[in-house]
């Protein structure tokens, strides 16, 4: 199996300008969760990241198409990202490429565009404790997880969580106030595959935390574009009379 | 509309065998159950009731016919119901009667049959206050909910809660410990809906509570028999060739 | 119960610009539409229509405020539709309006927007025979359907048809090519519901179909708004430590 | 990794009492299943097979417990099945023993009980060629497949088909009289994975079929009980007050 080429996108604004996020991210976010990675997956993924301030935010079309899986990390600076950018993703995902987003990335366009919602949740800064509950013990993003573990200190974020019913609810988070969060969720748009995980505030070291690593290790893997998936743009087909009939074993639609 | 005939089951053991039991439930749970949904829906609704201790456990042929949503509480008397009742029950639900379980109903014979699952939860008895939240505002069983209520005592269900992924998720409840319980489950099996309620222990005046008992007021509209399903028993029909051609606008299968 | 406020919206374009159209629609599709379904619902129904050349196509704020359901139909001239008239009709979606999308609308900008894919399905314009299959009986948008049922003369769409699983699938269709379609599909998105329903090219009589008609009275009763859902705009709100301790029965979140 | 055991149940009757069942599967639908599976997975699987005249058909508890797939037949012997052996393989599945389903075992024992409904499916006997569609083409149980492909002679089976909605729908299929199934679908059940797939009729040479066998070894793959999952029997587990704060990281539940 060749290697995953995953990019790391990351807005990287509070990590520059706050130093008690440089103090847990001195070279952001993005490097946190690309050497967990790295260290976690070996040969079987190539890391690369992006930031909102290179030219086209990192994310040309040649780093996208030679993207597998993108990992999005962004909160203070949503709306600086530009549409032809977002465009660009959103098409990419739905010709197969696996899309992971973060924490405030509730609030992305990309985001947003890919599930039709608001999505916006309650949330609280006050150094809460969460919880993460394992729902689906079978899925491949709990692999290796615990029934439950816990994440010492987090930004709560709670329900009523504006989004479409996940095609798989992995995970279920808690909160000391009695606030429940869906926290890990899985959706299909298109050929791509997409999973939302809430924790990682930039204020807690939430991408140290070993369990956190090994649930985005195992998403990464889950994310990778599906073997024999066509990978062409969308097209609406004219399929005339007949157009079944002409095939060897009546295959059709490569 | 006519009015909807709806069966209050209870195993009613408990009530009779234990003092603090009966100063909640001095007539059962039953009786505050069918109570409450005779104040709630008036004129909709014609409440019976039935117990583990009546001839057929009260759930005769005739009953389970004349029955459109049945209402199941059973704990310690789980393996005392008879199969042929059980088998009696499920198919009714699978000809269209709605079928609401509470609480320990978890692992009553005709929940699990129903489920295909163990049906296990983690438990605690010890007072714990439960967080009833709301997941999908606009659903039927949520009418007048609010965002979250809370249950003041309660015994703790938590997960791993193994059930099928439900075909909507409408609660989910936390509890001090920082457990949480997908609460509210909706499934639909054969012609029939099956709703899966958590709270409810006979040791807390659960079913007194206004907003529990508006939860059931709307589960019971919920699961009423679809206008239009046909009532007759399964059958795996023959369908020869042309059965489709034959008929008035092409409207065939009733 | 009041009355639902109906308003039946067509781009309004193929009646009047070709003879074979205007021949099935002399008045537009809106009017055939809306006529079914005031003298099948009657009373609890008010419909309004509005077309793509109205000032703000007509649906301005107040239109959209005051309506309940929205049914879409669009073929030609999906990219003449503002963008900021489908901000706003995505936006009154999420607070709760029921919208139902007919047909080639799969390719409206605010179906794309709703489902966050690219719509896409093959085609054929050959006037096929479709057959629409009752797949969830006890559904409210089944309700009086037969199992099966045939709409003489159609345009076909067919899989790989590329939306989001939806939340309910109730219809599949077939074409005499061996086609098919998830042809009636349920979604929601914020505190709104969304029903697709493909049957519909404006070449043919389909909605004369009395059956097609029975499928959009009962679609639009299920879309309601749902009773008790708050109608503010969404807003993602700061819920310090606290916020549930202080009310009512522990009630919050109106 | 190490090679996944995978077990292939067969009743075992039509091939040995009757002539053209013969000659299409002359030592057994199994060793056609298996042979295939050996085929295209080479040392990633270890194939077994076992049949219902065997001592306990075969399906003795240490042939369970070392099984990670089984594949299941039946057909015209469903109520020969002890009901003691369809105890011990719902109770493997619910400890992560994956369950692949085929044709006519829509009305085994073993099926039934883990759908909880009467899977009835209109049928025909008559020689039908069967379109098979790939709805969910990101599925791993559709990798390698095209859009569509054809059975040319198989036993029809339609709507309405009794069983729960599924997690997943992966396929459809279609038949020349214009009926409709959906026939790939993916379920969860405790800690394993069932998957239905209806293609498969004794009297057709199926199994034979280059992309069925292509489906069937996806499908075990798919199944494959997931690394880490707890493999002891199910239990409602007291869980008082603390239980997740003694442990490290806050991981508790292995």
């Amino acid at each position: 199996m060749t290697a995953l080429t995953v990019t790391v996108w990351n807005e990287f604004v509070h990590e520059r300008e706050e130093p008690e996020v440089q103090a847990i991210y001195p070279k952001g976010i993005h490097s946190v969760i690309a050497d967990a990675l790295q260290a976690r997956l070996g040969g079987a993924v190539h890391l690369r990241s992006a930031t909102l301030d290179q030219p086209e935010h990192g994310l040309s079309e040649e780093v996208l198409e030679t993207t597998d899986v993108l990992i999005w990390w962004s909160h203070i600076a949503q709306e600086q990202v530009a549409d032809e950018v977002v465009e660009r993703v959103h098409d990419r995902v739905l010709r197969g490429m696996g899309m992971i987003a973060l924490h405030s990335a509730t609030k992305s366009k990309i985001f947003r565009k890919l599930m039709g919602t608001s999505c916006c949740v309650r949330w609280r800064r006050e150094k809460d404790r969460e919880f993460v509950w394992t729902i689906k013990p079978d899925h491949p993003i709990a692999a290796g997880l615990p029934e439950v573990f816990s994440i010492p200190q987090q930004e709560m974020f709670c329900e009523f969580f504006d989004v479409p019913d996940p095609d798989e609810l992995v995970f279920i988070s808690s909160f000391p106030g009695g606030e429940v969060l869906r926290s890990g969720l899985c959706y299909r748009r298109g050929y791509g595959r997409v999973f939302y995980f809430s924790p990682g505030d930039q204020d807690f070291p939430v991408y140290h935390h070993p369990l956190v690593q090994q649930v985005l290790a195992n998403a990464v893997q889950w994310a990778r574009p599906a073997a024999g998936v066509r990978t062409d743009p969308y097209l609406s087909r004219n399929s005339p009379t007949g157009w079944l009939d002409a095939v060897p074993h009546g295959v059709a639609g490569k």
